[in-house]
Order: C-alpha cells, then sequence, then structure tokens
C-alpha cells in the first residue's frame, strides 16, 4: 500500500512525502494523499533520518544491569563469558528483538552487530522489520584456530541466505583474542567474498600495550601489516589511536566506531580522539555498544554524551559542532556504514518523524535540538522502506517482547 | 480527594498506597482502596523517590539551542546577559512554565532557582504544583552595591509570601561578580534571616586562579573567610574544589551540587572531584544547570552523565555505585536541599511510578537500571502532596506551555 505522509517539515519547509514500493515516490509541499493511500499527518512534526547504531551486540540486552562496576576484562571473563557459553538461539532471539524494539522505539533503523548464534539475530532483525550487518564473533585465543575458521565459514553462507535486510560481516573479536594467522585468514577471506570485517580495536591502554611488546607496533598499524586495514573494515573504539595510527587509518579507508558511552562506564581512561580523526579525514560512525555496558540503546542519548564528551577532552566548546555530531550518529560520515541517502525522489523511504509537540524540540535550532535537548524518547512516528514501524512514539508488541526477553535473561540466572 | 495507588511494588514487594491531606495515610500489601478514593492501578510499576535539581536557572527554557559552541564567559556576555536585559516577569514565568512540566515529565519535583524576576518562576511553581526555592540572581559589579541590597531585600520579602511551595533563598551570582563587601554583607544577612545562600562557586579554573591572585585564597576558603560558607550554603558545581576546600566544605557543612552536563557542553575542563568529596564528607546533589547550557531538564539522563563521568575521570568503573548516584540525584545526601522522606506512613505523599512495561527496567537491577538504561521517559506517573499531577507519560496542558514559552522566546530574538 501506498503510505503518504503530510504536513512534515524538512529543513524548515512543510511539505508532503509519498512512499511507493519502499522508495520515496514523491516529496515536496504540493504532495497530496490519494484516497486509497494510507495517509499519516505528521502535524508539523520534523522529518529527519533514521539513526544508524554503528557498533553493539543486540542480545546482550539480557546481561542490562548485570555489569556492577567492574572494568573490561574482570567483565567480559567473571560476568559475560561463563553466561554466553549456556546462550541457546532462543535467547538470543528474544535478547536481540529487545535491541531492535528498544533501537526503533529511539529511531534507529540499521545497526552493525557482533554476537552468538548471529542467525537468530538475523531472525530477529527481519521479524522487527529493520536491517543490520551481522558477523559472529570470531575467537581463537582456546587454540582452536580450524573450530573459528569453520564457525566463520558457516555463518558468512547461513547469513548470506536471509534476503536483503541483513548483510553478513566477518567480526574477529579483537586483536587480543585472533591469532596473527587466523587475521591473516580473515583478511583474506573478506577480500574474496568482499564482505566487511568488524572488530574491536584500541579499546583499552593495556590493548596497545601488549600489542606493541608482542608484535612491534601500535593496534592499527598491527592491522594494516596483516592486510584487515582496508575500506571494508570498521574498527569499534578506537580510543587510544594514536597521531600516526589515525593518518593510516584514514588513507586505509577504515571506518572508526566511537562508543562513548561504553567507554565512560567500563572507565578505559580515554576518549575517542575525533578532532584529530576528522583532521585526518577518517571516517567516523556512532555506537552504543552492547546493553552489558552501556545500558541503553538510545543512540540519540549517546549523541550528547559523544559531543559533551569531545568538548570535555579538548577543553574546547566548539570542539564539535550540533550538525556534524548529527550527521556521524546517522552514519552520514562513514559510507561502508550503509545509511540511507538523503531523502529526496527515489531513495529508500526511510525516514523519522519527531514530536510535533515535545518541549525540546520547540524553540532553538533543530539540530542542536536534536544533540542536546533531545533524546530517542522525541521519536514519534519510524518509517522503514515505506513501512510505518512505528506512530505516536509506542511501538506494537512491545510488552510482549520485554516479558519475553526478561524470561530468558531469568533462566540464564541474569 | 484521597488518593489511592494500588499494586505498585516498592523495594521488590508489591503494595498499595493509601495519600490522605498531602500525607502518606497507609503503605503496605494489604491498603484497598475505598470506593470513593481515586484509585490508580500502577500495574506492578515500581514506585520510587521524586528526583531533586539542585541547581537550576529554569526560566533558561527561553535560552535552549542559543548558546552555540562558546565557552562560559563570551556565552554569557554575547548570547546571554543582552538579552536578558529586556526579559518581562512574562517571558520568566513562560520560560519557567516550561522548565516545571519539562522537570514534572521527567520525575523533579522539587528545584533550586537562580534567574530575574524571581516572582514570577515562584508564580509559575505554585501554578505547576511542585516546590521550589527560588533566589534573585545579586550582582554588583557594575558597582552598584546599594541596587544589589534593594534588590536582595526586596525579593526577600516578595518570596517570603508566596507560600509554603516556594522558599527564598539570597542567590549571589559568584565571587567574581559580587564585591567582598556585598557577599559580607549577604552572610549577615542570610545568618539573620535564616534563608539559604546559592551562589555559583569554582566552576572555571580561571575564576580559582583570579581569585587567589586578588585574595590570597581558593575560592571556598575566601567564601569561608567572609562567613559565606556554612550549613545553609550551596555550591554550585564545585569542579575545582581543592583536596583542602573539600575538607573545609565538609567541616562547614555546606552542600555542592554537581551539574555535569553543563560543565561539559561549556567545557570547562574539570570534573567536580566526587570520590574525594565523598571520602571528606560533603553533602552533593545534582543539578541540570539551565536549559541555556545543557540543553534539557531531564535530570535522570544527566545522572547516567554524572556518574560515566567520575567513572572516567578516575578511571575507575568503581568510582560510584548506582544507588548511591540515585541517592544524590534524589537529594538524599544533601539535607539543606529539602528532599522529602523515604515513602512511610505520615511521610509526604510525593513519589513517582515508572513505566511498568518499560524496557529500561525489565531485567536488570532497579538502581542500576535507573541511573544507567532509564531517562524520564519512563517516569509515568507523578504525585507531589499527595495529588496526581502526571498520569500516563503525559503531562497535562504541555502543548498550551510549548507554544506560549516558544512565542516568548521568538519575541526576544532567541
Amino acid at each position: 500500500m501506498t503510505l503518504t505522509v503530510l504536513t512534515a517539515v524538512l529543513d524548515g519547509v512543510r511539505i508532503g512525502i509519498r512512499c511507493e514500493d519502499g522508495r520515496i515516490a514523491a516529496l515536496g509541499p504540493t504532495v497530496t494523499a490519494e484516497p486509497s493511500d494510507h495517509m499519516v499527518d505528521a502535524g508539523g512534526a520534523p522529518v529527519v533520518a533514521p539513526l544508524l547504531n554503528g557498533h553493539t551486540h543486540a542480545a546482550m540486552t539480557l546481561f542490562r544491569g548485570s555489569g556492577g562496576e567492574r572494568p573490561l576484562m574482570p567483565w567480559l571473563e567473571e560476568k559475560i563469558w561463563p553466561v554466553e557459553a549456556k546462550l541457546t538461539d532462543e535467547d538470543v532471539y528474544w535478547g536481540a528483538r529487545l535491541a531492535c524494539a528498544e533501537m526503533i522505539r529511539g529511531g534507529t533503523t540499521r545497526f552493525w552487530d557482533m554476537y552468538w548464534h548471529p542467525e537468530a539475530t538475523a531472525r530477529a532483525v527481519a521479524d522487527a522489520g529493520i536491517a543490520a550487518t551481522i558477523g559472529a564473533p570470531l575467537f581463537d585465543h582456546d587454540g582452536n584456530a580450524e573450530g573459528m575458521k569453520e564457525s566463520a565459514l558457516r555463518s558468512l553462507d547461513q547469513l548470506s541466505e536471509l534476503g536483503p535486510a541483513v548483510r553478513p560481516a566477518l567480526a574477529p573479536h579483537s586483536i587480543y583474542t585472533v591469532s596473527e594467522g587466523s587475521l591473516r585468514w580473515i583478511a583474506e577471506l573478506s577480500a574474496e567474498r568482499e564482505v566487511p570485517v568488524h572488530i574491536h580495536l584500541s579499546e583499552t591502554e593495556r590493548e596497545v600495550e601488549d600489542c606493541v611488546a608482542a608484535h612491534g607496533l601500535r593496534p592499527a598499524a598491527y592491522l594494516d601489516r596483516l592486510g584487515l586495514l582496508g575500506e571494508r573494515t570498521i574498527l569499534a573504539h578506537g580510543v587510544w589511536l594514536d597521531q600516526e595510527e589515525l593518518e593510516l587509518v584514514a588513507m586505509r579507508g577504515s571506518t572508526v566506531i566511537s562508543n562513548p558511552v561504553a567507554n565512560m562506564k567500563l572507565a578505559v581512561g580515554g576518549v575517542f580522539p575525533y578532532p584529530a580523526a576528522r583532521a585526518a579525514g577518517v571516517a567516523v560512525g556512532l555506537g552504543t555498544d552492547g546493553a552489558g555496558s552501556n545500558d541503553s540503546l538510545d543512540l540519540l542519548a549517546d549523541l550528547k554524551l559523544f559531543a559533551l564528551a569531545q568538548k570535555h577532552a579538548a577543553a574546547d566548546p566548539a570542539a564539535i559542532a550540533a550538525g556534524e555530531a548529527w550527521e556521524i550518529a546517522t552514519g552520514a560520515r562513514a559510507p561502508l556504514l550503509g545509511a540511507g541517502k538523503p531523502l529526496t525522489v527515489g531513495a529508500p523511504a526511510d525516514f523519522l518523524l519527531l514530536n510535533p509537540d515535545s518541549p525540546a524540540l520547540g524553540i532553538g535550532e533543530l539540530a542542536s535540538d536534536l544533540v542536546y535537548a533531545a533524546s530517542g524518547a522525541e521519536v514519534d512516528t519510524v518509517v522503514v522502506g515505506g513501512e510505518l514501524l512505528m506512530r505516536g512514539g509506542e511501538l506494537p508488541g512491545m510488552n510482549e517482547i520485554v516479558a519475553r526477553a526478561a524470561e530468558r535473561a531469568r533462566r540464564l540466572g541474569l
């Protein structure tokens, strides 16, 4: 069915948007609805691009609030890995369904995921009506490189068959959990199959020190030596990238995803050096990380923190501008992430309508209000591929999804 | 009328709460509603204390998004002070009404304010049904100490007549905008009238350096010499308080209000040293600061940032625990702030019900979820003095308030 949105406001102009076959068929002040259309009256709501979550572990909603106040390694070793060993497809499906529901509620319609049972996450994404690039986490620090490779190939095959909403990725966990040989193998497989690589990099200072001690190179240079730094690679965190590494990352065309909330919650001690990354020309996106270390998936709330952390770290209120921050959160500054195009005729019909009566949005400039005054709660309507996923700030089926995920978390003793 | 709330969850136990004459008349698992009661079915929602915003400039909602990317002094001198000179009672009333509406929406029912036309803010507070401690900002850096004193006395008298919801305070802007003589006079007046003092202190490093250069003392010691550091004093910011100052503040019984968002947005460069303040025994509260430098009044969102900033600054994920952070946001760790008592029979009937179906609250521990997963959007119901101010997450009259405030902002050229 044709969806026609009337009285939305784009860049200050009141317009209509007609969506057909998943794309924008018409857009502008003169668009009207046909009697047979599904008509939405936006009531003067601003229409904006959806958000893109560049790094998460969706099913970790099950682990929300379970971290206590631990640093990264004890948190992983004591709380996360023992439970993850017991996860089933159903656990991951309901954890990821909850994550998708929370992301849609907050205006995120596309994400990059790294987690166990990736086919279950893929099913959740398809059922939720959004899109994701998904990879099974690859580890061989147990010495089982052959098992890891088998798992990588199997998940690539499985994820490739799941339709257009799901793109497969190779997701080596990190340089400290995957051996040099396996990382080289992953680089070759990525090139051969033309699939992206999604890896944690330079999250803690310890990781950098260990890398220098073991390989004589800082993490980005080490990845580069293995052939893993390229246009198809996203690096999650990048907190400790130095100037030389930023220039190398920019030259190779890799993307860095900053996850400011998780970095501060786990107290890694640093802040991704965004101003230097921008100056070097690095493609940058924003991620929530998993709910286990955030504990929310509200990317718009994290965007405020991202901008504030940059101003704080630089001791400069002009370290980042609101419009620039907004572009980062929508994926507009990192082509690999797969964000939609600006709202124009022929582009995919993916957009948000904000709450037209929001107290946060009535007074200042829209970009500033989006970054500093709004949270995901201001998202009223979510349209993906011309389908209305949410209207009026309430996601259909949310209660059921919360209940099912809570039941799975209890079963796991979380 | 008697308000009876059924099926709320307090510390994991399902209870009812009967409110009569503004107080809790009965509370526990066996409470039932009479047919004549106004009955609210909480549906299993957690009941928690309301939040207390320890430092704001409520009417600055009118200035939301107007700061651009400026540091503190240029922001004040170029954007704020010229417009403030033109403000009328009606401007301040609608700006403050919007602030009250946003605060109630997010679960804040009591705040400390410092702003022009304080009687207009007081009217807004009374009309909104919440409570505030309000002071006119006192400046004499224009050399007009007599005019300042007159204004201080007049506003004390006016604010004292406005009923129990409004408490007057003396609000000298800062040590760099009020002369030594006037600060001494304020200290004496505060003691004589038994009214609190609310002052910005140690917000920027420049303020500290200038104070040392001018008076040979750091800011807290300087205030102490003037008789202004005591149990009736709240110090907003305290970013640069050193160990000796923290011990002095603790000994004198003054309260520090941390405003982490405004500090990061204006990039003052430091973080209030909470772990050291806690060790010294300082009473601590949390504030949003004005919407001009935040730009939201969602204290629950700021609580997450407060906790994260502390972990980050200390490079220690255990720098602050969730339960402790929550107490700070409710005012429970600073008696001067005037927070309500724990929910017991005879205490004022002030409480919140959270959204029972929230995805943020279903899985982890409540304290952790409140601090890290929730925002003000999770507040479903607000009860103050046994009156139902909000039910179902929608504040009655919000649209009208937003429209009136936006109109006043436009009139001011904001």
